[in-house]
């Protein structure tokens, strides 16, 4: 089946806002062996929509799009699917008297100008949405099919898993593409890309190389008639990239630095805690970012003024001798944050976030020191990108990666 | 001029990454006078992709393309180019000369895939690249104008500011469209919609309502022969907005709750410290997100655990009597952040992230604690979002806004 996307609303054309809506959609269609050509913007028109959604159905087989389900002026879709097709909306009382209900609930009456939001052409069939008032629409005639549904997130997201996805996956032909994503760090992208280069030519199953803020990312994708099948091929691939690429790699698939170094702490029953000065409490919050961290993160300070570090228990005459930005001041942070809030390992950070150097250090100058019961460890960085959040997010993955690397002995 | 935008790449369609290049262009095109109708990925296929490059060429003066200029097999774009237009691609001796300079540099030799990236075809003219190998193309023909650029975000930003910016604005007719964007908090989508109802049917100057994580946004847009013409009309349009809207406004443009609170702390001479649990240190590293935020943030202590809350100075009876998750806690939180670190003002976040209850508490649950010298303040909220990092966010949000009223005295 070819299927592709329309990203409704002329925000989306002033650069307003970023269409992730497609992207998402786009990732769960090859599971279902639907391939994706096309993915296109377009604004709130009528008559650009209009022959937008006529090229696309006439291109593919499965037209899905997101946007323009609202009850104002501007949201056009079900106008420009019903004159596509010649067919007039029309009030379905069900669907009436649900959205005003939902008014009431509220305490409110409905204003007149949702109504259409309770319409369907003859060819369509309403799909339900407990998350807001526009239901979507499932339209199917002469072959081909176009899903509208809502371009807010969590609408759109609870309607595709519950009534869009098992639909269409009624309608498979049992072709399956299957993907896994292998995550390497400490690798550029051209020499990744030299090394898997034998493998590269494979035009099934297939390597795509991409990068991304925490490394290089391969991405293995097989297609075939079955599930096993394609599994099959992807076995007999990966193995080959490991053997490659070794300890370069640090996770797959969902997994990210902080839920990879989560899972070790959990596992070995260690306690967690940080200090940071440039990343501005970005690592704390990116260990907590995986339910279930309060098992092993104790806790965090944000030492943004030496001050604050010294009070915490930074040797001031380690800052005094070597700078605020310095590995020793580094591995000080991490003891001082074990200590002070009494667990197994403790992590520190300070750069430059820039964007103005400090005590002669460029912005993206890092050092990230560890301290165990064992021993103490620091790796020093540096991050040659533009902006202050760019630079505290690579800092991060930095900062994890190398615990991760400690906590499983690889040097 | 018309304009549309491709972003070519496999890996888009697949969902492995978000587009957001089209975004950062698409928001650069009104102030050039520049009309944007259509954004459409395509995939490295290079029968799709000169498809794809017809039809935008043919209804559009100007087509903008990202991606598809690497080394490799997949990287396309020159060569769907050249055969629209029915061009042969031939190498530059300079460029080639200045791409084999750039490897030598590394130390290593050019790899004869490499060699694609020094052509171009007549028509065309290469726009410098000085952070990467691929130059982009500037093709001029038959009055339509293709713009080519790497897909790599700071090359291509960099391309755009120094090289085609300048000459887009070169072209253009004087028409310029200026935007300014309102940011409200604390009001829903549909009463900010109807609150401004009888300004939303003017066609010039527009406004567009759209919801974001810190509220609703209002885009004024404004279209003109010049560009103190379009600022006239936003002007006039501007102070009816803010009258309606009164105290929800908290910003405008590129203001974000973090810079407007910091601008205001900077002003008055202020210090701030955190003490935060649920969004584990997600408000330092927003409050630090920001240049110069050293000058007023003391640092923040991420408090995980009840012990680290109680050694940092919060009293352990008042978790005991009202729980962890409780406006008492959240204000000795504040109040503790506050004296421990010597701040001015102390904000403390106590909730729940989820995805599991605790003490009780739905995820979701926030309580916002706030200490000054004079006063503590407490705001209770409810976030309904399903996850973990999205959340965290709002509740940073709705701390960030709680202090800026305080500071202004907005009741």
């Amino acid at each position: 089946m070819k299927a592709e996307i329309l990203a409704i609303g002329t925000e989306i054309l002033f650069g307003q806002i970023v269409d992730t809506n497609s992207a998402w959609i786009a990732s769960r269609l090859p599971a279902l062996g639907i391939d994706l050509y096309f993915i296109t913007t377009v604004g709130d028109n009528q008559g650009r929509l209009v022959e937008t959604l006529r090229r696309a159905r006439e291109r593919s087989d499965l037209v899905i799009t997101t946007g323009g389900l609202g009850p104002t002026e501007d949201d056009l879709t079900r106008e420009a699917i019903a004159e596509l097709l010649g067919e007039q909306m029309v009030v379905v009382p069900e669907l009436e008297e649900a959205l005003r209900e939902r008014f009431r609930r509220r305490g409110t009456s409905m204003p007149e100008r949702n109504l259409k939001q309770a319409t369907i052409v003859p060819s369509g069939q309403a799909i339900p949405n407990p998350r807001g008032t526009a239901p979507g629409w499932w339209v199917e005639r002469d072959g081909h099919i176009i899903v509208s549904m809502p371009g807010v997130r969590q609408e759109m997201y609870l309607m595709w898993d519950t009534q869009v996805e098992p639909r269409l996956r009624d309608r498979s032909d049992g072709t399956v593409i299957l993907s896994k994503t292998i995550k390497t760090n400490g690798l550029g992208e051209a020499l990744v890309d030299e090394m898997l280069s034998p493998l590269l030519s494979s035009t099934n199953p297939t390597i795509g190389v991409y990068a991304k803020v925490d490394g290089i990312h391969l991405r293995l994708s097989a297609k075939a008639a079955s599930h096993p099948a394609a599994q099959r091929l992807l076995d007999g691939l990966e193995p080959k990239v490991r053997e490659i690429l070794g300890n370069a790699i640090w996770g797959a698939d969902e997994e990210t630095p902080e839920s990879s170094v989560g899972a070790l702490l959990a596992e070995r029953g260690l306690s967690l805690a940080t200090m940071e000065s440039c990343t501005g409490g970005l690592l704390a919050s990116s260990v907590t970012d995986v339910p279930g961290s309060s098992s092993y993160f104790k806790g965090g300070i944000v030492s943004y003024t030496n001050q604050v570090k010294i009070e915490s228990g930074v040797d001031a005459r380690t800052i005094e001798a070597y700078g605020a930005v310095s590995a020793e001041t580094a591995t000080a942070m991490a003891a001082a944050a074990r200590e002070r809030l009494s667990a197994d390992i403790g992590l520190g950070i300070t750069g430059v976030a820039g964007p103005e150097p400090l005590e002669g250090k460029q912005p993206g100058t890092i050092f990230i020191g560890l301290a165990s019961a064992r021993d103490q460890r620091v790796f020093t960085g540096g991050i040659y990108l533009p902006n202050r959040p760019d630079i505290k997010q690579r800092a991060v993955v930095n900062a994890l990666l190398f615990l991760r690397r400690y906590l499983l002995g690889i040097e």
